[in-house]
């Protein structure tokens, strides 16, 4: 196990190798007695990475419990590729061992009649079809059925029974209770059963004070909710709050940095990937990313006509030019700087958009400091560039100018789209940077009209 | 409890309001039975919205285990501003209901006297003085020292009545197994041991194949073994395998929140932020920002003296200028969209170093399909904005190349960081776009001037 402490990376790939080398040998069995000691994370960590007829030649043999933990380590993706390949029994014997949240989850990215065939040959399907009803990105696509309720009147021994004798490979530390008609009541740690009276009823030691969702809530409220909260499971509640599921903490972990990946590729102005980088073609990367490219391009055109009207000014004195890509550079920089933050800070809920002026002033403030730093090396700059003093003061003058609208634009553009309703990390970076660009040269330009007399 | 499902934050306001109100009037017992009703999380979040006066007002009458569980919760520079103004003898006692990971952080903020002297007033101090030893940011500052390790050879039943009247405010659901020395030898659920017979010996049904992480490792790597293996509890070990603690998983979800954020910051150019935006001053956002700035202000001169260089063809055509802005803007949004892309998917482990190949072949093909959907947009631009057919084709064949081009470095850049052990997320963003503009503006100019025989 040490291994996997120090460099998991090198200790993976090692045993990648030795099993791919027993297979090459027709070793099969020997390759899967390696992987049934691993932790199922692993497993599929090293089944991921072998070709297609090796993980043929490994599936042939491992026990079906072993495939299920296995395939639903896997992405979506790895999971509907194998699923094409195996015969439907297997595929619905596997289906059987499995979460009943990971099953529906591969059933729904299937082909709807094939989906349908392998339903009719599982033997447990009474738990996957009500999942199949909700999208993947809700609290009804995210939640398990295989929990145990327990009712309220309940004596705290036949709970302990029935949660002894629950045959699952799940294991929970939180039980909810519900009334007569299923509906939510509270909720008992297994603890608060082991320490309570055996006669006690369960309503009596249970803690009413609970949160839950409903079934169509977005999986990053239902993320939110757990981080606020320290909770490790989350009820979920349909209309009439009859408990229908119940979301656990490792998915709930999953969905954190999925959330985390889609800022970051909004704010770098692309469409989020839903799959992970390497099983996406080209071709779909492109299309992800060529649609904001565009819009960036067509409205970048804006600072040719900023300079068009510049002409005059321009071809007086074509050393102006050179200054051009440090100038809106710079002021990008600082106008990214700013709304990364705000950005960021909005989002795990540090600033909402009642600290709109709060937030202007402290951006304000900085920009003031900032503005003047890089004004004066901006000087220096250009004044030894050209040896002219007058060249080196428009610098320093724009570069203040420049740095402090952006600091100022960056920190009101993602606070803005927020109370509009949209996702602020879609404005940022490129689309701020256009927009810092075109107005940054026409402050250049206009500085310079005045400070060189053009 | 709907009003928390569907608006957390009026819901919020709405208590506040009523709290400072009852305040006001002078009634604070009964502004504290409303803040008791709530649960911890909800508690803090209403609490340090509070003024001074009204958080001293409260803190007289509440319970010392809810100002503990409200303290847990609040940011470490809001406790250490309470624990400024509350009397000595008082906060002491608040740390001894405290969890001892949460006290040592809050001692570790305070200055060192003060904090000496709270621990000698402090009933419970054992647990924690082993915990200031360690940076917050590792494995040894993440864990808590209230856990309750079983003997190998415990019987079942007497495991089970250890845990029941184990006097803790903290609940697990995994207890780890150690030798006659402490050393860790395997982990056991709560489930299990009820499942098991009352006279096994727990390390006759313990798992052996565990994870554990030594005292000093990074707080990023914690993150990702128990992300990776679905782990609720990790436990600390020292250097001779001794169990030091436990990580538990809800501090967990707070890393991986903080390091997305810092990821975000970084790919921004500033450095991460250690405290929520608005707890910091302007002065400190200026200063994580200016270092970056400068640097990038710095390396983007050399633009200045690739155009110089042009200095002749820019003469002789001063409407060239007019799409410097356009051309290099588009390059540096490609290269940003490549570069985050290939950021996240290295942070969360979905390509390492040894896909360099494989990346920038893949990113070389969107490179070639998104350079050329540009160019011809860039052609048409031209064309139509000057009736020059020779200025269209220029655009076209320079967006092209310097899409490409942008392409194939924002791919190799982060892998390369990564190869020469630097963090890949401060190479991306400013960086790349500083880059590609300086070798854009050289592949503008050179074929420009082919094209235009300048």
């Amino acid at each position: 196990m040490e291994a996997r402490e120090t460099d998991h990376e090198a200790w993976v790939a090692q045993l990648h190798a030795r099993i791919s080398q027993l297979l090459e040998e027709g070793r099969p069995r020997k390759a899967q007695i390696i992987l049934e000691a691993l932790l199922p994370a692993d497993q599929a960590e090293i089944f991921s990475d072998l070709e297609e007829a090796e993980q043929k030649a490994v599936l042939q043999g491992l026990p079906l419990e072993d495939v299920a933990d296995i395939l639903e380590k896997l992405e979506d993706e790895e999971v509907a590729a194998i699923a094409k390949w195996l015969p439907p029994e297997k595929l619905a014997a596997i289906l059987d061992e499995m979460e009943p949240d990971e099953a529906a989850d591969l059933l729904g990215d299937m082909d709807p009649d094939a989906a349908v065939r392998i339903l009719q040959l599982m033997k447990s399907c009474d738990g996957i079809r009500p999942l199949l009803l909700h999208p993947d990105e809700t609290a009804g696509g995210l939640m398990t059925s295989e929990y145990l309720a327990l009712g309220r009147q309940m004596w705290v021994e036949r709970a302990l029974a029935a949660i002894r004798n629950w045959e699952s490979a799940r294991e929970y530390f939180h039980y909810f209770v519900v009334d007569e008609e299923g509906r939510l009541l509270g909720v008992v740690s297994l603890l608060q059963l082991l320490r309570a009276p055996a006669k006690a009823e369960v309503q009596d030691i249970m803690d009413r004070n609970i949160v839950s969702v409903p079934l169509d809530a977005d999986q990053e409220t239902c993320a939110q909710l757990m981080s606020h909260y320290d909770l490790t499971a989350l009820p979920v509640v349909d209309e009439n709050r009859h408990l229908a599921g119940v979301i656990t903490i490792d998915d709930i972990v999953d969905v954190i940095e999925e959330e985390a990946t889609e800022d970051i590729q909004k704010m770098a102005g692309s469409a989020p990937l839903d799959k992970p980088y390497l099983l996406t073609s080209a071709w779909y990367v492109a299309r992800s990313r060529v649609g904001w490219l565009l819009i960036l391009f067509v409205t970048s055109m804006l600072t040719a006509n900023v300079l068009k009207h510049f002409e005059g000014t321009l071809s007086k004195m074509v050393s102006l030019s050179f200054f051009i890509p440090m100038l809106i550079g710079t002021g990008g920089n600082a106008g990214s700087q700013t709304t990364a933050t705000i950005i960021r800070a909005l989002g795990v809920g540090e600033v909402d958009k009642r600290d709109v002026l709060k937030v202007l002033w402290h951006e304000i403030q900085v920009g003031l400091v900032l503005g003047a730093l890089v004004g004066a090396v901006g000087f220096l700059r250009a004044w030894t560039f050209d040896g002219n003093a007058a060249m080196g003061l428009t610098i320093a003058v724009a570069m203040f100018l420049i740095v402090f609208w952006a600091n100022s634009v960056g920190s009101l553009l993602p606070l803005l789209a927020t109370m509009l309703g949209v996702d602020p990390a879609l404005i940022s970076g490129p689309m701020m940077s256009t927009l810092v660009d075109a107005t940054g040269l026409f402050i250049y330009l206009t500085v310079a009209q005045v400070i060189l007399h053009l």
